[in-house]
């Protein structure tokens, strides 16, 4: 008996059958004698047809600049936030025809208060006097994900994926003992399994290490929500929505680190091609110069990811090599050529086929030779490292994009994560 | 200078191109200086698409009766007003792109306070201490019509077609100088033009013909928005959306009656197929007989309308014949049955392939005669009437369906509706 809070995102509630398997999941857990919470997304495709029509209309453009009304993203999330609204309306009633007290609850009903950053906006707070006793009283809640109600009394959205995130924080607020995030796979794996065939499910995986992950680029979870959760330590779930009734349906528990975690090297290969790879030729080599670089980034809302400086030549001049994400490339490249006069340098090269590769695992604190390994598996197949960067608990390498998969099989294989057995063990 | 609120139905706001061509119709009223107020539909076939999701899902049927979880009227508003939130919020985005400044509003945020009668609610209150000051600013309000907020936070709506009635409401509370109700005809006709080609719009006409007009089968406006009207005596105008950009619009205001109203005897023609007939024979001719079949009716929710009761006969007992909806028959007929003995009657007959043809006008008052040409008209086309009913302002006859055509053609020349010449007038 407990509290929980359940996801599920818009492949889980694509079409009346799938809100029916969902129904499913729910009674179960309603049955078991739990208090059950449920955040829903929109139905999948949903979203981006209110987002064409948004863009659709915001594309016209008539007379001078002066006459335009300005920003539209409050519309937006008053738009966009439908797709949710619906959801949640339809799960309840698929509830109450399983014989289950449910209702629909919207950002505003809540409320789930969030700051005036319209389509990106971020919780400030979540009331929990008036869902809280409804749960209390057995009723299933079903909220509306993605969505909140800003201080002017406007709907708000959390920009895209921020369900996850609404999932987690309302756990939170609810003080609930855990939240299950349903989705398309049935848990965090090794690696990519379209990749690796091998790659293996992970039972149990610390927080730090699924912050590493989402932040490198797997996809399963989004970064703030497992933030979140860590903070207030709050273990997630991640499961799939799409087993058979009545399957086992153990996924992977996020929750903090234990010992038999520590005794794993390595918990994961990640990758990310999102990448791109720009080098300052002849920077002047005086102190300040990658301070300036940055600012330079940082003042054209580019973040800087992994930053190289080349060995000084007799010229007293150094390439500089940093990544950014790549749809950031042009605006970075135009800031450069702005800035290249402050900065010194002179000339530049770009380059978007590259791919961050990285290995994650809070084991790597107690164990050493993680680098090397990995370096050796690496040039063991001719693969030139670009770039490299750290942290205490991952080592992640920039690479030619057409070395992807080889590298992550090297390194799957290199720390044996298809071989690793971890034990099992049920969620609290 | 004036405060006005327009209303736009689901056919004038149903794509994108639709929906510009609207900004521009809000446009030249705000370019004229009037503070505007717009209340929209869901694009058309939207609401279709939304109420086939819950009826779906509603039709959901496991073990017996007592697991299912009751009404759910509740969702469906939820789920079904999200159609009117898209719509308000793309007009919004529209009008800012022609440098207007606007913002949607939904019925929470105004509020437009309602009754919990989900899905059929009565609006309760409209807040004005928002919006007004909003239009007062100089910002357009966009509001989703047809939808509200119930006293318990939820959102209700007011059940189809209900956005004429807030659109008149909202202009009521906002102490609006009129009410335009755009649509896809041009204004109010003298009768259906699909049948009679002559059929001309009349410049103006009475709150009180309207009214008739609008139960007798007319479906341009809402019964509930007139009688609002009426009875805060706000002028409406009923005119097209479609008309190409520049061109006069003049549509048909409906407001209180004046002299030259009083001149027509009639004003329109109107037709019900929506009609059936219910005999009940040789009931028992004693007082209260007619009441009790009234009861037995209105205990079934179902409205009688037409009552005739035939000639006593020797034995003591008469026929009556009543009408009700055609959707109401089965109910009305099963009710009947179970008081067969309590009311004493031997049969029932009934027939669903009439027609109620009216027609209606306040010159009615003091003109006599019509009654005369009406049935003259009728019976020179071997039209034969089954049952009478009358009012200050209009006559009502029941007749076969198959000659629903040759009658309304009929009166409509025989009141030499196709000639008459109202002045032509403006808009206040």
């Amino acid at each position: 008996m407990g509290r929980i809070v359940m996801k599920f995102g818009g492949t889980s509630v694509a079409d009346l059958d799938r809100i029916r398997a969902v129904s499913r999941l729910v009674e179960t857990e309603v049955r078991a004698g739990h208090e059950v919470a449920v955040v829903v997304s929109a139905m999948s495709g949903e979203t981006n047809r209110l987002v064409a029509l948004v863009d659709a209309l915001d594309a016209d453009r008539i007379g001078d600049e002066d006459r335009h009304g300005g920003a539209i993203h409050d519309e937006y999330d008053s738009i966009v936030a439908s797709g949710e609204q619906v959801t949640s309306g339809l799960l309840a009633i698929a509830l109450r025809r399983r014989g289950i007290r449910a209702r629909s609850w919207l950002g505003w009903q809540i409320p789930l208060r969030t700051d005036k950053a319209h389509s990106k906006a971020r919780i400030a707070e979540i009331e929990s006097s008036a869902i809280g006793p409804s749960l209390s009283a057995g009723n299933v809640a079903v909220v509306a994900g993605f969505q909140g109600v800003s201080d002017d009394g406007r709907i708000s959205t959390l920009g895209r994926g921020g369900s996850d995130t609404s999932a987690v924080a309302l756990a939170v607020a609810l003080k609930a003992d855990r939240c299950d995030i349903y989705t398309d796979v049935d848990g965090i794996y090794t690696t990519d399994p379209r990749i690796v065939p091998e790659a293996r499910r992970l039972h149990r995986i610390a927080f730090e290490e699924m912050l590493e992950l989402a932040s490198l680029g797997a996809k399963v979870l989004q970064v703030r929500s497992v933030e979140l959760a860590m903070n207030y330590n709050l273990p997630i779930r991640v499961l799939t929505s799409m087993a058979d009734d009545g399957q086992p349906n153990p996924g992977t528990l996020v929750c903090h680190e234990d010992e038999t975690m520590e005794e794993r090297v390595v918990s994961g290969v990640a990758y990310s091609r999102d990448e791109a790879q720009i080098t300052l030729l002849r920077l002047k080599d005086k102190p300040g110069m990658v301070a300036k670089v940055c600012k330079a980034m940082s003042d054209a809302g580019v973040i800087v990811d992994m930053i190289v400086q080349g060995i000084s030549r007799s010229d007293n001049a150094a390439n500089m090599t940093f990544t950014v994400g790549k749809r950031d490339l042009e605006t970075a490249l135009s800031a450069l050529e702005k800035a290249k006069s402050d900065i010194g340098f002179e000339g530049i090269k770009h380059d978007s086929g590259v791919t961050k590769v990285s290995v994650v695992g809070i084991g790597m604190r107690s164990h050493t030779g993680v680098a090397q390994t990995m370096f050796e598996a690496l040039a063991e197949k001719g693969i030139n490292i670009e770039v490299i960067a750290t942290s205490e608990i991952k080592i992640s390498v920039l690479i030619d994009s057409e070395y992807t998969e080889l590298a992550v099989r090297a390194l799957h294989s290199a720390f044996e994560l298809h071989a690793q057995t971890a034990p099992r063990v049920s969620a609290p």
